[in-house]
């Protein structure tokens, strides 16, 4: 019997590192899951895979999956619409595949509407004074930029209750280490193996 | 602000390996847990220490604690009590210390009835074959007794739908690493770290 794949929303505050420790985790473990493909009404680049990179559509058709409710979240940002496809996402997970959303805080708790069943995980600043100076380290953003961006992450901390985990990113490693252990033991969970163990129970007596 | 320890409880039919992969856990992992002291009327042994390998009392003493509810769980084995003082669990708790117990699967739906806040883990043979072999390979057990330990594995295996997480002992390293994953996890959760965060958020305004 094949367990469902589970629903990985890896999510935090603007700055915060989520892409960094994504790749890391990516990298450094022998992972089973596949990171979600985004839609997006940008223009595709050279050297851009459509249904690897992206998925490309045109505006029209990006409102179209609006409209039909196909999307589990999706933003508008300079001047273009970027989702994700509910559909890919359901597929994935019924072949007993993990799926992985790198997602904004707003973002997240719109899956989080459509798909209450994903594992949310909120990547913190260790403190918010390092929040600060990761993002004017950034060094390309103005002093309003930089206050607006704090604002936000405290707001944004505040939405950490609608999570099932925090993880905070004192280090790379060690948060993709964490992320790890969160994805490994929901699996382990009694709730998602209790079919397969009945059957052995059945085949026994 | 100190978080309070977890209770982790390792469970499971006799002869799957928990003392083994106990035992593993604790050598190969730079564990933050105290493992649960037992009480006991047997004589204490050379070299055992008071407080350390067990509590030994006299009969009159456990079964005065039984009487007052002061153990989380008890057995009278080989015409001995053994059993958890539930002070000594909670005081190392409230210290922030993990408390490990691992124990017969009787005793632990008994520890869950008076700490279902505790994580509860299956560990599982990874098949029934595999269980029989195991308990026969003891080879100290006659044919009568190896019949009723599997009888006894069986209806042990339907009580997991009473558990957290369930742990196939396919090797004793994979399995103490998973059990590892499911601490730290249990450990991210956001209900388990939020008073904290409610504090640095407060801190910010």
């Amino acid at each position: 019997m094949e367990e469902q794949g589970l629903l990985i929303v890896l999510s935090g505050p603007s700055g915060v590192g989520k892409g960094t420790v994504r790749k890391h985790l990516f990298e450094h473990y022998n992972n089973d899951f596949d990171f979600s493909i985004s839609m997006t009404t940008r223009q595709q680049r050279v050297g851009e895979v459509e249904g690897e990179d992206y998925f490309f559509r045109t505006k029209e058709q990006f409102e179209e999956y609006i409209k039909e409710g196909r999307l589990l979240e999706y933003a508008h940002y300079v001047g273009n619409y970027y989702g994700t496809p509910i559909d890919y996402v359901r597929e994935t997970m019924a072949k007993g595949i993990d799926v992985f959303l790198e997602i904004e805080v707003q973002g997240a708790l719109e899956v989080k509407k459509r798909m209450p069943e994903g594992i949310f995980i909120f990547l913190s600043p260790p403190d918010l004074d390092e929040l600060k100076s990761r993002i004017e380290n950034r060094g390309t953003d103005l002093p309003d930029v930089i206050n607006q961006r704090m604002d936000k992450a405290r707001e944004e901390l505040q939405l950490i209750k609608y999570y099932d985990y925090v993880v905070e990113n004192d280090s790379v490693d060690a948060a993709a280490r964490k992320i790890r252990s969160i994805i490994e033991s929901e699996h382990l969970k009694v709730e998602r193996n209790i079919e397969r163990f009945t059957k052995i129970i059945q085949e026994m007596m």
